[in-house]
């Protein structure tokens, strides 16, 4: 079982990443064809939403890796 | 199955948390392109807002954190 | 059991918040940038609303709480 | 067996009152965004729904609070 | 089992009048918008309906508090 | 089981309910705001078609109390 | 298994009545009041179609109540 | 096991013919709407078109009342 | 295990021809409201495609009637 | 076993051959509404289409009747 | 265990061939009415399309027929 | 169960490759309607597409091959 | 279990393969229909998309094969 | 049971890297077509998101292999 969760903690942080940074990075490169002249605040606010959004993820991958190798 | 619970708290904490920040942060950046100047009042709120969807899941990562180390 | 309870009780309320709050905060954040004059009124509401979604999800983490230290 | 039904009763009642919130609150900003001169009214309108609403979920969370301390 | 039927009956219940009383609600406060003259007559077809939809709901509960109570 | 039972009945009683009213009542709202000189018309059509919405989930709550009153 | 068998026996006949009603009330409704000279043609219309709608979850619920009382 | 299958067979009787119906009556109150003039016309089809689809719906109550008065 | 096969063929032939003739008699109303001077070879392609529609669910049909009677 | 995989054979063809089938006619209905004179070579584009569709349902039917009959 | 799998894999041939061919058949009806000029080339890719799409479910129905006949 | 896994295999390469070609197939009969002077270009990037495509699951249908004939 | 590991490896693989290579190229063909003159620059960037792609699906078919071939 | 979480980790991994990567490298696509000027800008930009997407996935592969060779 603990390989399992292991399995179901890491596939969970890629998929809520995955999914998260996406839209952000979408976002950013639908707004900076827009107005280019805007593009560094865009990149710089899509830099720290990036940041905010892998910190739950990375506590995730934190718990897999203890499952794999601590336990 | 305590393995298992944690791992299933710690990725529903991911997966809330990249849901609710993807969401405020890419309406941010669609708003700082409509209305470049309201860019300041528009990332105030949005710190504001990702602080307030955090709160939930770091709850989540505590109970996640305490089943792997505790029990 | 009661290990996977509290796993599902904080992640219930981890979702519950995100998507709640997240919903308020993008909406108020699309009015403040078609009329920023409203900019305090709808801040007010937002904050007022994020108290009344957060009420019910406080009591699932109280329950998961209760069932990983008390139980 | 009872921990998980607490459980599944507290998620649902913050799950059922993050979703109807989150409506009402969002519809009464976007109204308020169009029609600034009727602030008043929305808002009284939604404090009612918002308790109407609030109604069945306070008895889930009474259910699942009963069945952690009582049962 | 008999819990978890509990949970059940009255998750459903929040969760039914949760969906129907946002609807009716949320329509209400659009509508008010877009014709404040007939704030009257709609905010009265707006409890009629609301009485309407959680009268089914009100079973539930009620099937849930006695499994609760008398089972 | 039987206790399983009637909280299924009952909860699909208040969802079919919850569903079928809304959306009779949502439509009424939104086409008196359009025509409200046809308002007295459009709520008896309401009242009849929320009578016969009902007819069933009547029977799912019958069958509820049944099961949890007599077997 | 019966009682489980007779929940959802009604239930389905609940739902589906409730589905089927509803789309034809709503768009009675809807065609109301785009052309109300109409008005009665349309109502006889629905009336018809509920009728035709009906005959299948009347079946059901014979089914659940001879589970219930007989078997 | 007889029982439920009966219920099943029943209840998929009933969503067809609900979701089945609802579609072709809700079409010909639209087209009514739109052309009264072709009123007879589109009745005819309703009623050719509803009988085609409940032939099968038919078979489905059969075998569930097979199950449930012969097996 | 037999009757239940029975049920989920029936089940599923009624929900496949529902489904499709449903789509078939839908648009074919539809065209006929929009070029009534087609009316009678619309009908002929769907009356046709009904046909065609039909067949396969027949089959399942007989499997099902075969799964009650013979074994 | 085998009773519940010939099941399963006939369904999947059923739904298999009326989703195939329905969009096909559906849009030569709708196609033949717009250009009539074309009605000709959109009709054996339909026959074709339905030969090439009903290739693979005819398979699981055959299938199922071997599993029905033979073992 | 055989029996389940040869319906499975020959179910999943006839959906994905279904769906395949469904979307490329209607995609080019619809382009032929649009361009009735271009027809025998659209009819061409389309057999070119469909014989691509096959491949792979034929394979599948391959492998139901030797669980079916072989083992 | 290496029956299963086969069925499973063999299923899911039919399903992805089928919806692979479908898309691309779709949206190059949709492109060459548009802009036939394109054709050429567009069909060989079709081909390039396909062949990408079907890559994978030629080893999904490998490893299926595998299971039934080796195993 | 092996088997069945090695059969959702790789039907994974093909799956996401097939769906972020049809959106890769079904938006180059698009877009090449657009502005024929970026042809060549789109093709590259699109050709580059997918080996980034394809980069984790051949992982999971790795892993496949280990299962199948070695375990 | 290791084996498949291996199999789960790595097809998490692969469904959230496509899913990922498709989306970002779409949207830039989409926008060079848009704006060719702005080309290099955006393909930048694509390269850091889709490094960023792919840091998760990546330890999901880790954690399988580790699950495939090590235990």
């Amino acid at each position: 079982m603990t390989e399992l969760a292991a399995a179901i903690a890491v596939v969970g942080a890629a998929l809520a990443a995955a999914f998260g940074n996406q839209a952000v990075i979408t976002k950013t490169i639908e707004s900076m064809t827009r107005q280019p002249e805007l593009s560094k605040d865009l990149k710089a606010t899509m830099f720290v939403g990036i940041a905010l959004i892998e910190a739950m993820p990375i506590f995730a991958v934190l718990v897999a890796l203890i499952l794999v190798f601590v336990k």
